[in-house]
């Protein structure tokens, strides 16, 4: 299988198909990235948070969960998960949201980089939303508070997903130095039960 | 000040200007309800709940929170909040959650209602998407599990926001037997600081 890798605050777009598996890669360890998914040829309907709450009954998703979509219909299904640890919560990183809270222009970005993933569908970036954080530590104190730390995945932890429909997906290897140790890395993934 | 009423079951739609301030009130108490927020005149920029976690830091909103557009632009700050319970995490109750939760058709629904008083600006019910639901208790274990109760208001409690930009906003009573005692009831809202 071929193995892609998605540089340090870079992104990448795929097509997984129904039955097919993606493999993502956290080849270095502490690196958290964001995943997107559209219906492939229907960018009218996308990943879902509230919807993937409502049917999974938890926010915090792992083995076994199903991501559903904006229709209520079954996107990804998790089907190994080495950290068991993501988010689900948080917006992608976006240059407002840099300016926002750090004060800085011209950062990478998650949503930037999901976006461009995808501008070839005609998704543009307000259409992008909330993505599921993979290998990412948020939690949720008891009086809702949010603590970010950086990612707890080791170098070669994995997490797949199989497709439950055909499906165009935007990966980004997240660049807020928060989620990440300070340190930005590349994230990979490879494709399972092509033919 | 005129109260209006949105009857059980039901949902509807007002402008609401830069500066005022809409009043939800639960006229008999045990009743939650839906909000959504567009721009106005520019439906592409919406209510977020993943920017709003992220800007306030909790999932769990009240008085003195702002809730944030996808554009990560502030939309309406809470600034009154009698009952301190509220849901940003749930999509809203939808004809496809009744039929694959409890096996129902036909039943009167959150998304639908929303949509509906959208429906003259072009919005489409793909494009509503998680709402604000006010006076809704849904509590998230340590574990990450959802638990859902009926709604905590008591007749006459109320949550006032204030609009930081131009907002065409829908409100619907929410339909779901679990988040309302088992027992439909209208909610009402008045508009302040309408010159």
């Amino acid at each position: 299988m071929t193995v892609t890798t998605i540089e340090a605050g870079c992104g990448g777009g795929l097509t997984l198909m129904a039955g097919e598996t993606l493999r993502l890669i956290d080849p270095l360890g502490g690196q958290s990235g964001d995943l997107m998914a559209f219906r492939e040829g229907d960018i009218t309907e996308w990943l879902s948070n509230g919807r993937t709450f409502d049917y999974g009954g938890t926010i915090y998703l792992t083995q076994g969960h199903t991501l559903f979509s904006n229709r209520s219909n079954p996107m990804l299904t998790i089907t190994r998960d080495d950290v068991g640890c993501h988010d689900f919560l948080y917006a992608p990183c976006s240059p407002e949201m840099y300016r926002i809270q750090y004060g800085e222009t011209g950062h990478s970005n998650c949503l930037e980089n999901l976006a461009g993933a995808l501008a070839h569908l005609g998704v543009e970036p307000h259409q992008v939303p909330t993505a599921f954080n993979f290998f990412m530590s948020a939690r949720v104190g008891e009086d809702g508070r949010l603590t970010i730390a950086p990612a707890p995945s080791k170098a070669g932890d994995t997490v797949e997903f199989r497709a439950e429909m055909d499906l165009a997906i935007a990966i980004s290897a997240c660049s807020s130095p928060t989620c990440n140790g300070g340190a930005l890395k590349p994230v990979q993934y490879e494709i399972l039960g092509r033919a």
